[in-house]
């Protein structure tokens, strides 16, 4: 039977700051991706976050980002090399000790902005990162975006590797997002949306923007949880996946 | 036979910027607390001490501070239990990340400056601080002011407990410190602040100020390393009690 | 004619964060207390306040704080004078660097959370705040609760001092504010609140929560502008005061 | 009559960490670069910079960098035109607050570290901070590489612009600097920099690495305050230019 994880960012909300419809968006998800403090979320917010996740029945992934608080992590930064793989350890053992205390195991790591996508196409980070997901825990798993260098060097480093798809995201021929820039990059209807994910998870299959079949692997899809309208949507798609006979469940069934 | 830790603050280094003289004090030591991020320290200035302390044989324990760098943890923050208790866990639980990476095993933790002072004269920190250490690991080693909170609320909450004493500040006869304001508060004669400590590890006696003899119990002496003259006074001190037949051992070998 | 002044935190947002409904809240009030991104605030979102205010006719005023982002400088800090000092001399003049590339003047300084809350009862904290004050421009004003050590040392100073009063409390026969833990501390019914603040503008009077009537000086309102609730009060509010005959004019206009 | 400026920076202490021999190095320097607090420095900082480059008779400029504390502002950030342009006023804003109290002038902009790096060569980032510098006060002198973007951008923006060479750089034929990788790219013999820097400072001419004499134009000198080698090299520097007739005076006075 056909089976998938549904992800979502949670636990952005910092001090006074609130941030994302958590509680509301743990309904429909598998696995969360948890901020940890670098970039957003603070000790609170993450013990919070995984108690919700927790009770809900939701998976726990690390979501270290670059130390960018007011940039939320999503401005590109030079970080040297013993900066990436320290900071990266840091905060997935710091998310790690609040999973561990509240008695769950902590899933997966997924690199947040700017360091998921930079990490995406430029090795040597993505070799790091994978590097210091493994020193702190080898039996994570890393989820980057489908095709990326990050899977790549999960693989070589030894960890499970999850590809992730974007519902809403058209594609080029070589599996690379469509910029979001270029006219076409955003699927903006739902329906269209949904029958793409259910494609790329049962056929491994998804229409490039210029028309050509490519393959393309799904264990995880990226959802939203910061308005209603993508609570909706995640409502919609998880409802849909089940009709259509999908499972949803956390990353860890689905990766092997 | 007698036998004692000696205790160091370590990596409060941060970025560019270089405090105390780390790999010297090494030499002396046997346990070192290691600061976390908040008040100094930085992700990779934290591995470097792991890693420091491991080729030394110098064990390591957390030195959690309040989320204050400019303030270096020394000024007083009026911190919510519930933020108490999870910025204790976040920086244990981020040291502990780097000591598991590395093959050692955290031994302790000891709060820092005003975080220190605090708990030590207020039980409800003192508990909260406790039990958040416990909720990271329960074999760790609370490290608090010799009689304070700290150390009853660690035995409450079922932590192994180390007294700390200072081998340089008098005490007044109900064991408190005497405050730095009042004369005579520092021993500056340091073959006397060397005998007292003797005194304090064999006999578990020390004069107070007032000229009484008071019982008092040190696990563990704290020593600095910010200077030349510290790590003289550092060689002294631990070439004296080995002298004495008193043995210079890890936290871990001196408390039950 | 009677006259006082509304005012309202403003740009408390800070990079992805969004906080406070500004934009709205400016049409009801004369004069805005905007964070200068020590507890909250950044730059951009500085210049954007100062501009939305100007675009408005809202006086600019000041909100320093702590420098305590994840406790939105609400915290109790223990901060050394010279800290204080320059700490607050920073940021006012920070914001008076937006204020003055916008062509407007800098109106008005009022400590934030805390730091208002602390320097309100503590005469040296006062002092030194409206030294820095008056370091950065004399002609500033000072904002404070109405009969605190701020507004004394504002005029042992030689600035001008601004007594705020807030509609929704009650207060002690000594003018101070009834403590939020004890009953009848907060004033829920809205037109009792309004009719009190008639009573403070035109008569210089409120009635205790003994019953006995007192007096109290109001210069400026505050109001809150962080819900839709908050928005209808604001709203009401400045309804009800132009409707008594009672002028709504920037704190400028109210203090000599 | 030949005249330059010798400038370093200055102020970058924070907190508990000190950085520098800012004293020492006053005395050889026309000069200071302070740091505003987002890469170094700290309020307090600050103001003990500017009381010191009064008392020594140092013209203060502002050392704006980026947000990046633990990275000393020395990686390079992605920043929005937006958030450079507030977050360069913020910085300068500040700085001057501090000019003004202290009863001094603030004389010149100097971006720090990758700022200073990125804008050399990017017309845009240049732009965008001559405007914020203009924004504080069109009176102030923009510093940068000699040859740079940041110098036409100064020009184009109407502000003064001072060119900086430095004495221990070698020069590529186009007038930049040669890069660090490359072999001879610093100068590491003493009188030789010195000679350098009498050529460009009265010739306006300097050997390139090719060894073709290239133009330059050299209104400020880059020293270094943070050794005591620096310092050696300062007061050498300082008095070979004296007795070669070369004045040592601020920015202010060599720029027209």
């Amino acid at each position: 039977m056909d089976a998938v994880d549904l992800n979502c960012d949670m636990g952005e909300s910092f001090g006074n700051y609130t941030c994302g419809m958590d509680t509301d968006i743990a309904e429909y998800i598998s696995s969360a991706n948890a901020a940890c403090g670098f970039h957003a979320g603070d000790p609170l917010v993450m013990e919070k976050t995984v108690k919700l996740c927790k009770s809900k029945g939701v998976a726990v992934g690390a979501h270290p980002g670059f130390p960018d608080l007011v940039g939320f992590g999503r401005r590109q930064m030079q970080v040297a090399p013993d900066e990436l793989r320290t900071l990266v350890m840091y905060q997935v053992g710091a998310l790690k000790t609040f999973c561990d205390a509240a008695g769950i195991k902590l899933q997966h790591v997924k690199p947040h902005g700017a360091m998921y996508n930079m990490a995406g196409k430029d090795e040597a980070m993505a070799q790091i990162i994978c590097e210091a997901i493994k020193a702190v825990d080898p039996s994570l798993i890393l989820m980057g975006l489908s095709g990326s260098m990050l899977l790549k060097a999960a693989k070589a480093t030894g960890l499970r590797a999850a590809s992730e798809v974007f519902a809403d995201r058209a594609y080029e021929e070589d599996g690379s997002l469509v910029a979001r820039s270029k006219p076409g990059a955003v699927i903006t209807d739902e329906d269209e949306a949904i029958e793409r994910v259910v494609s790329m998870v049962r056929d491994h299959k998804v229409k490039a923007i210029t028309g050509k079949e490519i393959e393309v692997q799904a264990d995880s899809i990226c959802l939203h949880g910061d308005s209603v309208k993508a609570l909706v949507f995640a409502k919609k798609i998880s409802q849909t996946l089940r009709e259509k006979g999908i499972k949803i469940v956390p990353l860890g069934e689905v990766v092997s």
